[in-house]
């Protein structure tokens, strides 16, 4: 067994090579400079833990963990089009070192690389993990639609919010485990816990976003907090604090969200936490928690083999086990 | 065996059904809208008929022309993202209609689901799909890319502008015939031909296509001609007067396409004719239709089984046979 730290060395000198042809360098360079950042790997991670839970890493895994990344790293360029973002992790963003074209042009070959991979897995599981992986990609898609849409849609209910989450985060995290998992040749039964315990984690990771994008210490956050607030993204915090706010300070935080004074982040700050968002954020992420760890336990394998998930998941969560 | 037209008559009702989800509909109209345009089908035509040169038509090779044409559809929706086309086919285009970012993903969410058609192909022809899906498609998005490149290329020679042409339009059709082939049945070497035949088939498609926008009768071509020339289109006609012209008329050339004058197209034409322009094309047509023609010839079935295809190449190059 191996701990999360160590498959994550283990994949980034693994995926550190030429994943494109050389020519046309126009359409492969881009493609490459965006690989070449690294990155915190932890999808083909999960990929590799997955098949590791029930058995010794396959090559198939590694197969599988390499498409995963690069379909992760696919939608990053186009989303980043979308949001026609300057920068991501301090670099120029694809779109806007090559352009737009070349940058959709270079998600595009990225998608159909990532199929490539997938193809090298042979035999009679391709068929199951191309299914799973092909609906997968389709609900990250719908999330990052819902997502364009309820930035125009003015009430986004808290439902429909973890839903759009769930699709354009969670399911990513979920599947890689279970590609891992049918490549190691688990049950249905099993595959289906290990789906839920990383769409559950993936869930309560992201309500601690968006919990320390607010209330984070900033030298531990590693990033100015406020951030969302300022943008008047959508969050789990702003959400419910729309849904419990009492109509005048309901009123106060549309006002503050419309005008962008000076001292915005401090007054909605102030108002979340009047409605007591704090506490009712950290309920939730442990509601989530837990939901992942109730799956994490039915899974019919030595309760060792699931210690480097359980280490990984409590490590995402900031959580002592 | 079926005539093309028939087949196309039967494959435009096979595809005439929903192909995405209904919900979220932001996401899934716009693919059903690009798609309930018709158009002419060819490419998963070409898979019928590579399909039935060997075999009757089997279920998977609907499968695989349903995924070819999805891919093609894929394209056209980037591609007129990429051109900012307003309009395709007298219709207005996804980006224009639902805005660049929806587009792109409604692209993106296609190109997922022609491997999902793929993946409905089963048993060991799966892989070798894939792998001739996975090749050709990289190959069309290099030969976009390149399309990209030449416009900003003052010199493109004509060797390279046939690699884009063949990359970007050619492989596509030969990879349509040769998927319908594989899944037939056929042998290697039978393949081979085939994808040849139809690699140029497209080529010399192509250059009647550049010829026809020059040269054609604007009645029977059904859209006024000079269109390339007024947007200074690099087509095969340009490149080889730009090549052969002589250096007065080549200047000439080169200032008509700088200064845009009204009488431009007639006064490019001219040039074109006095450069032998019109017989160098049509018998750079008639070496790529002989080629095309030999690898048909090659294919090991009987004579009268490669009728339906003579029959269409004949019509798509408007010759007698």
């Amino acid at each position: 067994m191996h701990t999360f730290q160590d498959l994550v060395k283990r994949f980034g000198d693994y995926f550190a090579v030429r994943h494109f042809p050389t020519t046309p360098a126009t359409l492969y360079e881009p493609g490459e400079y965006f690989l070449s950042w690294g990155g915190k790997r932890i999808r083909p991670v999960l990929c590799l833990m997955g098949n590791e839970l029930f058995n010794e890493i396959s090559s198939h895994a590694w197969h599988a963990a390499t498409a995963i990344e690069l379909f992760h790293n696919f939608t990053l360029i186009h989303d980043d089009i979308m949001d026609a973002a300057p920068l991501r992790r301090g670099n120029e963003t694809v779109h806007k070192k090559y352009g737009n074209n070349t940058a959709l042009l270079a998600g595009d070959v990225m998608l159909i690389q990532a199929y490539d991979y997938l193809n090298r897995i042979q035999g009679n599981q391709l068929s199951s993990i191309l299914s799973l992986f092909n609906t997968t990609a389709r609900e990250v898609c719908e999330g990052q639609q819902l997502d364009i849409d309820f930035e125009q849609q003015k009430d986004v209910n808290l439902d429909a919010y973890i839903n759009m989450i769930t699709l354009k985060t969670s399911v990513l995290l979920a599947c890689s485990l279970q590609m891992g998992a049918v490549l190691g040749g688990a049950s249905d039964g099993n595959c289906r816990h290990l789906y839920e315990f990383g769409k559950n984690l993936g869930i309560a990771f992201q309500i601690q976003d968006d919990y320390l994008d607010a209330f984070g210490d900033p030298e531990k956050f590693g990033k100015e907090v406020g951030g969302d607030i300022r943008q008047n993204k959508k969050t789990f915090l702003l959400l419910h604090a729309l849904e419990v706010a009492p109509p005048g300070l309901r009123q106060e935080l549309e006002d503050l969200m419309q005008q962008n004074p000076s001292d915005k982040v401090s007054r909605v700050l102030d108002i979340f936490r009047s409605c007591g968002v704090e506490s009712w954020a950290n309920e939730l992420k442990e509601k989530y928690w837990q939901e992942s760890l109730r799956h994490l336990e039915e899974i019919a394998v030595l309760q060792v083999r699931k210690k480097p998930l359980l280490d990984l998941a409590a490590y995402l969560l900031q959580r002592e086990q």
